[in-house]
């Protein structure tokens, strides 16, 4: 390898959870990489490398990157934007050293790396400095809808994605203006969230996942939902599809 | 196998194009398969055949349910409503009788099963029969944003998925309140879509893809492109995550 070799990097989805939903090419890219990157909370293992870890060559150059703070704390506060900012830096310019030493860098992202994954802080710094390729994954929600069997959009219909971060009235206002529907990051918001699918007539046909492809998987009807305890990266689903075949709607969820 | 053994039907994700892109577990469940199944309108060969022919058993029963109509009639003449509503009931009695013959039966869909897929007709109608399993796959809206290396969004980003079949006052105003936004079924709404995307100061944030993932796709900016000719499966591309670094916008299309 000379002097001025330059390496590749590579975004790579890891699907959502089962690790059978990895993709051939990542699993090629895995089989390729001379580094793989991977996301963590400090004290957590990566859930990405869980995933995966089966495909590591054992010469592989595993390079953790670890969060300094959690992901529910108050994101508009000046103190956490600006020590994740200082994280994603510091972070793209580790990956960039072995980038500039000519090495194939893998970088894990749990689901699809350009929809809502921490890949994104890294290729935004380096795509244009590096070659570079995203291998796209199956999204979380993607294995959510197909752990329950539901239908999500057919047709015309209108999807919407929502961080169940937003404001309560937000959260009705665009219930009631779409077909379909994705909550993310539930948590501590599915008070809030349930009432916003009651206001808009939807709370009857939402669907609640936690874990959805992973093993211990749970899901159910939200109104059977006893409690509000969620974790954060579970999901809620409004089907949308109100045409389809009358006499079936019950085998949905 | 005993006579009252009841087969099983799986919904098979082949994903967007890239026959790499296909997972492990439709890799699998294509090995196991007794039959295949997939849609077609006639004349044409099934693209998720196509994807997919290379993992095909040489002893496997293929069966090609042909659509009577192609997509871009009007979907709500009667004629076309009732012409495809027979369609999928007797596409679902053909699968059903491999089914009940005990036959595992792959149903192949392009993208993902239950994200628009045709497989998601045979589903409503035969899920409450039949042991059924939906193996998801990589959608071709994350294929396009993949390919095109377009961070798509992040952080609490509102996706909105749009038909361009709609009018143009409905995405005009859709566009108009939300972060990002996927436009499907381009086709001949592109002139219109390209009026909603200026109307709503986003046509310079607009990529145009064809053909994401396979070979001979095409994406460039919207405002690139020089006539209004497109598939009817190509798919328009705005991008949220408005606070991404600055100087790194640029290298997003």
């Amino acid at each position: 390898m000379n002097a001025i070799a330059k390496g590749r990097l590579i975004g790579v989805g890891t699907g959502p959870g089962d690790p059978e939903l990895l993709t051939l090419k990542a699993v090629r890219a895995l089989a390729e990489a001379d580094v793989v990157a991977h996301f963590a909370k400090r004290g957590n293992n990566s859930n990405a490398r869980a995933i995966v870890g089966a495909h590591f060559r054992p010469d592989l150059i595993e390079l953790p990157l670890l969060y300094p703070v959690t992901t529910e704390i108050d994101k508009e506060h000046s103190d956490y934007r600006s020590q994740i900012a200082d994280f994603y830096e510091e972070s793209a310019e580790r990956v960039a050293e072995h980038l500039s030493a000519g090495r194939m860098v893998a970088v894990l992202s749990e689901g699809d790396p350009l929809f809502y994954g921490s890949y994104m802080h890294l290729h935004v710094r380096l795509a244009h400095r590096f070659p570079t390729e995203v291998i796209p994954g199956v999204t979380a929600m993607s294995g959510c809808w197909s752990a329950t069997g539901l239908p999500i959009v057919q047709g015309d219909d209108v999807l919407t994605v929502l961080p169940g971060t937003m404001s309560e009235f937000e959260l009705t206002r665009r219930l009631a203006d779409t077909d379909a529907a994705v909550i993310m990051k539930v948590g501590r918001n599915l008070p809030k969230i349930r009432r916003a699918l009651e206001a808009t007539d939807k709370l009857a046909r939402a669907v609640y996942v936690e874990r959805g492809t992973m093993s211990g998987g749970v899901s159910m009807r939200l109104a059977d939902k006893q409690d509000d305890k969620a974790p954060y990266f579970a999901i809620v689903l409004v089907a949308g599809w109100s045409g389809r075949p009358e006499a079936l709607v019950e085998s949905g969820a």
